[in-house]
């Protein structure tokens, strides 16, 4: 699909937000919907939101809006929902449970199939549906696990993240406080719970009113 | 100061970043860095970071990098780090326990004053030195807060935002599944767990090796 390719990435990343609101229209028996309900919806300005569209070749029509089932067919195929990604998650602490207790698949076709802790007063609970295994087990179950959620402590995050690239790991959602260095092959996305909060309060000092 | 507000958002975003290593690099008694350590550190790449800096006045030096102790003392002014803001979590499950152990404070003068949940068990415990108080004392205790937290149950999000913004509060940071609907006054960042994870599955599949 060369046309994806040409997605600025600031696109890309909303692309799973339009594709929950549409799921969720289409569930309700809705069959379309104007830039200006999407927008209400997912707090992006209308705009925004007809720019993205026109990279998926979605135009709207003037008074009709778009077709929430065409557009639906375009997401699920750009975001491959039909391939289920495995994700393990690593450290159960409070972060930890918390996602294990989200349940991920009712949107979308990502599973969380495996947790790992260093407390062996965890190992072998089920939490949400998960097992928890021993964080020295890693090595021999992670081979059909393609990403990992990691909420270890930061002071062990490179260890652990080096130890699961050598798994053959190329996607990690990192919730811990450290930056990990990883190899270029690998994809991180980090969310750092200080930094969420500091750019709140920056945006709320600086830029109120903005969407 | 004018020139502030010509930051664009994506660069402002950046800041609380930046802030953190140079701080780092600071208390580590370094007085330079280059845009190359600095893409290194906080994997954003150079040429993105060396205009980010260019807007706050601050030119990098060939061979020489750039001056950390003016950097720094530009971003505290800038992130008003001398202006503590009070800040309140709602909802104290896992993930709100989480966020209660994290310290904050370690990095910036963002505190969490006090905590509520709906859960009467937990009245009155204090987690991470912070306060558990009922959710019916919100409307008492939100006096000195300018900004939320938000880990309650999805379902209760919209009428819980909707009491809170009633207090005054004018930053929501909304960790649950549940968007939720407030005036244009009040900003809002979402941070929505299963968005983010399929928002790392997409460029995994899509811009495997992009930073």
């Amino acid at each position: 699909m060369a046309a994806q390719s040409k997605i600025p990435q600031a696109t890309a990343k909303r692309l799973p937000l339009y594709y929950r609101f549409l799921n969720n229209l289409h569930l309700q028996g809705k069959t379309r919907v104007s830039s200006k309900e999407l927008s209400e919806a997912v707090k992006v300005d209308s705009a925004t939101i007809r720019r993205d569209f026109s990279y998926f070749g979605a135009l709207g029509k003037k008074g009709y809006g778009y077709n929430v089932e065409y557009l639906l067919g375009f997401f699920r195929k750009t975001l491959d929902q039909d391939e289920t990604t495995n994700v393990a998650l690593i450290g159960v602490g409070n972060l930890g449970t918390a996602f294990l207790h989200y349940n991920f698949t009712k949107n979308n076709n990502t599973k969380i199939e495996m947790a790992f802790d260093a407390d062996t007063s965890k190992i072998g609970e089920t939490i949400g549906g998960v097992t928890v295994y021993h964080i020295d087990e890693m090595e021999d179950r992670l081979k059909n696990v393609q990403a990992v959620i990691l909420t270890v402590p930061g002071s062990v995050a490179q260890p652990i993240a080096e130890r699961i690239v050598k798994c053959g790991i190329t996607g990690i959602l990192n919730f811990t406080p450290a930056r990990i260095t990883v190899p270029d092959s690998v994809r991180v996305h980090h969310i750092d719970l200080a930094v969420e909060l500091q750019s709140l309060v920056y945006f709320m000092k600086h830029y109120p009113n903005a969407l």
